[in-house]
């Protein structure tokens, strides 16, 4: 996906809000914004979104001298969802279809995106969490069931901390032999990293990887090889979240399967479908879906 | 007040909806992005934000050759409110409180503003009516009746298109052998200009002239001699909408009576209340007001 010129007001918002984050000093909040305007007055907008969030995050890392200034809200949302999770398991458990609750559980757990948004809260999780075990969900669940069953190799692409460890409630339901998880290679917003995915208590049970790259999201020429290896093995891809949505929805493999919550009007509009939107979706019907949208976009300006 | 770094989005939200409204071509949207992202990065934030804005539709004209963008959208809101007036006359006639319910909705007006955001509709004006009907105001609309009372000579500084028909319920209100009433120099986003006051039936009824700037708000030193005389003479400045707000707000005079309504973070944060509130406010108890809001800041960092 390319960047969007709406993308651009988003991008000094979240920049904004991660300076912020990061130092209470305004000749750092200035000066970040300065620099990062004359970057996009010459960006190649080519490029998926993702590769601009990580140039900011860069620059925040840089100006402020922290490696990690989300630290402290993924320590917070890890162990928020982490006293969660035993309930939910037992919700799983005894739910008429566990794969369904869980896989909707799952995709809830992409709220947690500092990206996309300052304000998350732990009751705004648990507003979203009750939302996804009811709503209507964009795509197929039982698609991704039949893909699961049909897939010798299965990657796991994590997205957020707190959300991974409700990606637990998914794994309960995979074949672990046959699965990989891959985090990212370095703090970039609250994403997930190798060292997350072993505070959660995935690495001790499943195959983890990480990306090799402080991208938040993926491009494989980015990726180390061990990633690269896993991503071609792999017959399978399940890809949380909006940022590896934005840097794989036209790669060629055609084995991904999306599951996010559109959080932003580009993504949206990209799925024709409302911001919160919870989405299962193959990549071969992401396909279908944008040709339409395209050509319907075609059609209403002649 | 000096632009916010908070206004950077909004300001390319703004300028990518000016020149979708204005152009077709996505590539003049690229450019005027790029173009303003430049500006953006070396700008003089002690300027308040309508200079910004004006350098943003400057470019739009410049790039389309269009002298007025949002000509369209003037004339449906002109329109729409000459329909509304006849009977918003009747109620106000007929009222407890004449004059109270005419400022309601004059300040109810100030939310037909295209530079704050762009699905402005006839049914969005007939919502804000209604509410702004009982509505907890900002300020006080008894001490704009005794200030309106006490002066010789007034100068109404009006805002935007659709916006100037509802004036006329206030105009009703006012003594209007003692009124000026003043209008943009040159067509800038939806603001109106002589055309309109003359289209709207203002012209013929109160002394109009216009600031000779093409500013959506009143900086003195870029106004003609004309509208200089005008402020200076008058011991009442009633100044309608955000953008003569964020550019009079700490003019040394200290007789200007604000009307308006928040419709950003940033004037949010200003007033110390929530986006979508009505204010009718005096320049002294801004002051106030504004110091008390900077304590409480300086207190919180501590």
């Amino acid at each position: 996906m390319q960047t969007h010129l709406d993308c651009v007001p988003c991008f000094i918002r979240q920049a904004l809000e991660a300076i912020r984050t990061a130092s209470d000093d305004p000749a750092l909040h200035e000066s970040l914004l300065r620099t990062l305007c004359k970057e996009i007055s010459t960006m190649d907008l080519s490029t998926p979104p993702p590769v601009m969030v990580r140039t900011i995050h860069r620059h925040v890392k840089r100006m402020t001298g922290l490696a990690d200034p989300y630290a402290e809200l993924k320590e917070r949302f890890n162990q928020h969802a982490l006293e969660l999770l035993p309930s939910l398991r037992e919700e799983v458990a005894v739910a008429d279809d566990p794969f369904e609750l869980a896989v909707r559980l799952a995709v809830a757990g992409n709220s947690i995106d500092f990206g996309t948004r300052h304000d998350i809260s732990e009751e705004l999780l648990g507003r979203v969490l009750t939302k996804a075990r009811t709503a209507e969900f964009l795509g197929s669940i039982p698609r991704l069931r039949q893909a699961i069953e049909d897939a010798d190799s299965i990657l796991y692409l994590a997205d957020n901390t707190g959300e991974i460890v409700l990606d637990h409630l998914l794994l309960d339901q995979l074949p672990l032999d046959r699965v990989t998880f891959a985090v990212r290679g370095a703090p970039i917003i609250n994403d997930a990293t190798m060292a997350d995915a072993k505070r959660t208590g995935i690495a001790q049970r499943v195959r983890t990887i990480d990306s090799g790259a402080d991208l938040p999201g993926t491009l494989l020429e980015e990726s180390n090889p061990q990633f690269q290896a896993a991503f071609r093995h792999a017959d399978l891809i399940i890809s949380k979240g909006q940022g590896n949505f934005e840097t794989l929805n036209t790669d060629p493999s055609g084995k991904i399967f999306f599951l996010l919550m559109i959080k932003c009007g580009v993504v949206a509009r990209d799925l024709n479908a409302p911001v919160g939107t919870f989405v299962a979706m193959p990549q071969s019907e992401l396909r279908n879906r944008t040709m339409k949208v395209h050509e319907a976009d075609c059609l209403s300006r002649k």
